[in-house]
């Protein structure tokens, strides 16, 4: 028999003690940390921590230590999130006419390599519709014509984000979503959502990026998963990576090359995601690899 | 007995038979081709070219070659140049008072890497005199005060390209040398003064780009080199790397980290310049590696 | 309208006037060279050429071309092929029970990323009966019980090789097919079959390199595409690549990771062999990218 | 006033409240932890530790700490070291006829890069009396002849040890020193000797890895930090990296690139070192970067 683990994560003031106080917390209720990491951010002057542990107690129920650890909390105002390591994730992915990443992440879950249940795939096109049934995935499709009105536009959105409701879903994916999200959206899915850009940022922000790298001659290119802000292409940055190019390549041959980068990123992002290893601290982005 | 070798570099209209004609030309005076490259922008309907031959016909001398050259050249419009490659480039090294950049350029020369003449470093600071000193090469020490005059800033540009011309310079390297150079003097340089930036440009031009990083939250940092023009951090890019980065790093860190790949992406770019594979292609650069 | 393009690429003793000759040929015969490279190995004293041209006289066609070049190649003694630029080379999968290489190569193909046809889909197990299903490609299972016999193995190999030739099959991926060819099957495949390995060869040789890896305490682990060669694991290398890793991980995290490498570096070799970039110079490759 | 700051590294085997204990006695004394990293190896069943903290209560000195920790050790059967980390460690550098890691060491220690006090270069050759006497350290000639004696290598590894127990070495760097030591050397200098291997360990053991590596036509090429023990090539890697090459390299070239892969490899893992940052899991490393 194996035990219950949880995944905490926690951020705070960094004070002195925090580690010891929640390592006794764990120690006192009979748990065993796994794995642990910290981080105290000298500029934001804040403390992070993710511990993975497990529950030998078998007098210890979930409820309880949830309880309790919220008390603790509290006396340091801690920002905290108790996840249960077992429970996969609920996904919603999006996608518009290319489908490179939506292949790659369905093809990572279905070989049980992204431990998450993927329970809708949203999109403004039809494209991926029968990729989506070769995976038994529900396919939802949402169209949003050239130029909508500001209504239509909401309304679009209103269903997208009944269908996040309706399934749980615990993180949105933008896997090459071709649209612009409105501020209400961006922050209805505040900390939920992740998008990759296909390129460096902050280099080439907005459309076209592999013709802006075209033109201004860079020697590599890149991809940047982050979560979705308000401030387009300025969300917290979770991951980045880069290929060589040179001045023999068209843009399609960057956009080809990208597309390679934009799988590796995004997919990487996402796991650390549902592993529970990303904190935000402000604009920015703690990984706990 | 070894044969005379040159570098024949070439630019013009894209247009048939080029390849054919310049190879025709080598061996019809005698020429061996060594190694040859070519490429045709597609975006700018020119075509770049680099021969590396032996020229094993003893009745043939380099000015024959230059002269008869040069009447095929002129029929189909190109730029062109004809290096002896057993000629080495004559360089001046710049630098102010970060150093690395300096001193890996010095041991690559000392210990026969990099096949150049550095016949002056100059700089507006002394930190580095006993370093040029314990390399045998003279150092000139042009001071420049912090907001000096438009006039002593000329005064202090007048003497550097001074230098340049009495050494006969073949390339400037700007190996962090923390000034802004006057337009006049970029022009007087154009093409052949290539720069160190401490960013994987277009992203975070200017000053102190590892503390942009730093507070943008970016996963990967990264250094370029260029050739130097009025357009600040927007000349012709030659070469780019990065290193990885992370939350725990501050400031201090990735300027450490980011060194590294300023001296090897500045050495890279160097190297290609000393061996005649940059072309210049309206603000990008072809680099035939 | 556009021109018909081929691709020629040849080997032959290194010798004088080689380019010179080519080029000549083709703009004697309305061709126009789009792009070509060369390589002469100093060690074998053999040279390498890939010349990409359009064929711009109407007057002449493929088979004249083709008739009229094998003159000058045998002058030169030159191993050689003309390939029609546009002509998708024919494809057949193999796979046991380990699937992103071949889900990855699909969807490139279907994505328009990868110009082949793939004709066949060849498997030892059942697994990715459905994939192939999805992309309406034949599959053929042909088991092969562990520890079959001697002709079992033999008989299945005939198998193999029938579908090859009813397809009039160009390139055989061994996509994770975990089977050893054996030495006649790998004779009859020579120059036309590429496995993917994962170690970074040849480090790790041979069944579970990730464990090998894991024992080993290395830093970085690597993927090898190499043509398949009676000799296991020897193969002329095409491609390789590598990812980090830290001594936090399990042998199944550096499986993981490592299956990001296996698909880039395959998918990187399979289209350098569709566009005629790979050459054998002995044990070794030339790819002219 | 800033307090004083310790690193301590501890391993063994896993139990339930390590951390807890650690942090219960660090808090005990008055101390803070700055920076604190784990791991739990589940093959050998060993816990690794490193903990940077500073230590605030005027009245807890640094013996009194390192015996009361002790004990604490003792209980739990501790593997343990406690570092003062404003306290330089002491390195000397050794080195044959290729110098380009000890100029990239010197230059790093010279810029405050490398936190160390260089006490010593030791070196059979004479080639590098000047570059040390331009950064004013000792050079020790101590020549061994090819095909020395047995006894002449035993005396000539016995003024080596002499001089590494004269000036208290904390870290011998092998940087390029071409020499095989003896068994006894090894396990003199166990866990405290660090060497840079021209290849991508384990490939290409032995001399000559880059001419080995050009003979097996691969792709890319490393360099490998490992501690030196008495089996060759087969210490614990420490860190790795790689660099792209192409078939058109001779091994000069890639000699030369090489280069630039074992400055940086070897400069990270000194660093590491020096930080304490690295800790022995039987033949493997654990790395808390």
């Amino acid at each position: 028999m194996s035990y219950p683990e949880y995944i905490l994560t926690l951020s705070c003031l960094d004070q002195r003690g925090i580690v010891h106080r929640v390592s006794g917390f764990l120690a006192d209720h009979g748990c065993n940390i796994i794995d642990s990491a910290q981080f105290g951010d000298a500029q934001s002057q804040l403390f992070f921590m993710r511990v993975h542990f497990s529950s030998e107690d078998v007098a210890v129920a979930e409820e309880g230590l949830r309880a309790e650890f919220a008390a603790l909390a509290d006396t340091m105002q801690m920002q905290w999130q108790l996840h249960d390591a077992y429970k996969k994730p609920r996904l919603m992915l999006m996608v518009s006419k290319i489908g490179h990443c939506l292949n790659d992440l369905l093809f990572r879950y279905k070989s049980g390599l992204l431990p998450v249940e993927i329970s809708a795939i949203v999109s403004n096109h039809t494209d991926f519709y029968q990729l989506a049934a070769s995976y038994n995935i529900p396919f939802h499709h949402l169209p949003l014509a050239a130029g909508a009105s500001k209504e239509a536009k909401q309304a679009q959105e209103a269903k997208v984000l009944d269908i996040v409701e309706a399934n749980n879903i615990d993180l949105v994916v933008l896997a090459r979503y071709m649209q612009i999200l409105s501020p209400a959206m961006c922050t209805a899915l505040t900390g939920r959502a992740i998008n990759i850009h296909h390129s460096f940022l902050p280099s080439f922000k907005g459309a076209k990026p592999y013709y802006q790298a075209h033109e201004r001659g860079v020697k590599l290119i890149g991809a940047t998963a982050h979560f979705v802000t308000g401030d387009l292409d300025e969300g917290p940055i979770i991951e980045q990576d880069v290929a060589r190019v040179d001045h023999a390549m068209e843009p399609d041959t960057l956009t080809a090359i990208g597309r390679d980068v934009e799988c590796v990123v995004l997919a990487r992002a996402v796991k650390w995601f549902v592993e529970h290893r990303i904190l935000l601290n402000g604009h920015k982005t703690v990984v706990f690899k």
